[in-house]
């Protein structure tokens, strides 16, 4: 045994017994295993809490180089007079892509994130520093198509990120890295193009990660220029006949949540980008209710601007309770589901639980501060007051990713400095 | 000079020069001096941001007790059945409301709040937690006086603390503790309680703290019973001719606003405590507008469940973003401002800037992280990055209270100790 977590308190987010009270947690050959053996290193669990490591599945990482850039802005002056033109800029330095998805991966491996969904360019830059990192990841680069004539998808730069992250990442390093084919979203692109997307997606047997009904000005965009939803229109050509990841859906009416359960889309639901931008307040009790899986996202860091999860996880929940007026609303267990089992399944992967035998993707704890002691319920404690600051520890597939403040992965001070020089220049 | 912060970013908070860069920021005597000069201790401010030390302008220190204690209830049997029964447990066991202060304190120093207000029972036990911990507080037990027939102000358990406050430790502790006068809430108490409350307040220049309007139902309670609102109320019975402090206002009306601009009264604003409890949204735009001085605060931990006022500042600007769709509502400078010029203000003193000749009440902070980088604005970054994690060290009159995870004036380990102990009887 490589590492034993003794006498810890275990969070293993499974529903029968989500909680276990001084428990010994072993990684063997990257593997969890209940009780104690001989191992290599004994960590002491006393006044500490271990949960799976948790899923951010909504991401644009190498915007951590826009954070806090032009923000309190209107959403179209900031994304045409700012945004754009600076990614455009950012595409034009060579390693910033680099530079930026390690940042990102930095902040969310010390703040007790194991996995992301990405959705950007330059795949195999992002890919590489994936692998690098020891974290896992579901790559995509969302098609952008505003002119049917003649569209061919194997033509274009997304098709061809893709399928090299297809040819040579996909399920490699561990399983860890996965490609995703991508609609950027409806109003970026039209029918005819998500068809041959999908068509990808079928071949490859990957998954579809999408932008839906994000504002209000999406959303009815689409029923102007389609007669229909953005769930409607792109169940009817059959995307969602693929296993999809709808970014947002703050918009998504009844009709529309019955077609995203119907064909069993996940969510990721981005509740500080959302209040950030005044896109609008997703109707996260009604899809619970239809029984739709929902994760939890960051989306990018230019309309966040923090990749800590447990933000997501705090203001997810609280967001709710008030907008349905109902203070028992998405109670700590389901938040933190999301961000754990739901993320997992919404990447089409194992995960997110505590089990006998699954991936030793943990995240320990420190619950002996002023911020958590007294605990009456860790479930409680994790989803209304803890932070990454609480982070003692975090692992992939075994192996220790940070530690007390150390990254094992990422030479942090390059990175830093890099991102710094980029800041400079943009 | 005692200590000298070298080369810093120092958030200066006025409006003309918000943002210095490369500042040379001296303690002397307890106060803030601009510009080099031999000092005891030089602080190479490289990578760091210094800001005037915050004010949390609504609390219930110590709730700290009840943290994550029954949560996700709904508000009537969690405060009849788990809340008001565990609170008056907590006041049968001799030094829990010790414990709890001094647990609510140790959070607040470590993530960067200098001054507080806290309305709870026993305070002169609060009182002297903040006195050894070096803080600043306005101390006030908001009366409850259910029964108008021959209510005598000055035979209440709240008279006689509050009254113990002015008189040993009132304007003691070079200033730092103040007491207040306060009115629970206008449900809880009756018009002839209230105009001798002011009466008492008139007489010793004291400051009123109330709760107003938190919840829709408080709020309708008081205009079936007065026929009027709280706000309309309380300035019937000159109430809000004391400088006021309403913490809450969800439901203030057009007219309400109205009245607490014309009475200068502070809102504080408890956007986290809002949410997770249902509340509602607090009108911040229209009151703003209104010419309102509006401070933040966390509420008791029962319903937050965290001190670091960075949650406020994030999501009262965010959530007011989203509650008027206008993504630069509340930008960045305002929330800081809440948390900061307009929080001195609310408690009645000089602070909250970082300006020659002011108290030393300072907060450093660490930008030089993954959290943190690049930096292109640091009012943005402060308003929608930073967390507690990033304070490296925390002052008060120019005395160091925190430093890099050491606390200078509490006992952390006894206080953890011992509040576990609470938790575990409770």
């Amino acid at each position: 045994m490589e590492i034993l977590f003794k006498n810890v308190t275990a969070v293993t987010m499974q529903k029968e017994r989500p909680v276990l009270y001084g428990a010994d947690v072993g990684v063997k050959d990257g593997r969890i295993t209940f009780g104690a053996a001989a191992a290599d290193r004994v960590i002491d669990g006393t006044g500490k809490v271990l949960i799976p490591g948790m899923y951010n599945c909504h991401a644009h990482s190498p915007m951590s180089l826009l954070r806090g850039f032009a923000n309190d802005l209107a959403l179209e002056p900031w994304l045409t007079d700012h945004i754009w033109p600076t990614e455009a800029k950012i595409k034009e330095m060579p390693g910033a892509v680099r530079t930026g998805a390690l940042l990102a991966i930095a902040e969310m491996i010390s703040s007790g994130t194991v996995s992301f969904n990405d959705m950007y360019f330059y795949l195999p830059v992002i890919a590489q520093a994936v692998e690098e990192s020891g974290m896992k990841a579901n790559l995509s680069n969302g098609i952008f198509a505003f002119n049917p004539d003649g569209y061919d998808y194997r033509k274009t730069s997304e098709y061809a990120e893709t399928s090299e992250i297809v040819s040579t990442f996909h399920k490699s390093a561990h399983g860890r890295i996965k490609a995703e084919a991508s609609i950027h979203c409806a109003y970026t692109s039209h029918p005819a193009a998500w068809e041959q997307v999908r068509d990808f997606a079928k071949e490859h047997q990957l998954t579809i990660h999408v932008h839906l009904s994000e504002t209000i000005a999406e959303h009815n965009n689409s029923v102007n220029q389609f007669g229909m939803t953005p769930a409607e229109a792109f169940a009817k050509h059959g995307v969602f006949d693929v296993p999809s990841l709808a970014a947002h859906a703050c918009w998504a009416t009844e009709d529309d949540i019955e077609i995203l359960a119907r064909h069993a889309v996940s969510v990721a639901h981005n509740p500080v980008s959302n209040l950030k931008l005044a896109s609008g307040i997703a109707p996260i009790v009604a899809m619970q209710k239809a029984g739709i899986n929902i994760a939890l996202g960051t989306d990018g860091m230019a309309s966040n601007n923090s990749h800590d999860l447990f933000e997501e996880i705090k203001i997810a929940s609280i967001l709710q309770k008030c907008a349905v007026e109902d203070p028992t609303a998405v109670p700590a267990f389901d938040v933190l589901e999301m961000a754990t089992v739901n993320g997992a399944k919404a990447q089409g992967r194992q995960g997110g639980q505590i089990t006998e035998g699954a991936d030793a993707d943990l995240v320990l704890l420190d619950f002996d501060n002023p911020r958590q002691v007294p605990c009456y319920d860790p479930l409680l404690s994790l989803a209304y007051n803890t932070t990454g600051r609480d982070v003692l520890m975090t692992l992939c597939q075994g192996k220790v990713l940070y530690e007390n403040g150390e990254f094992k992965t990422v030479d942090v001070e390059r990175v830093l400095h890099e991102a710094r020089a980029i800041g400079e220049k943009v």
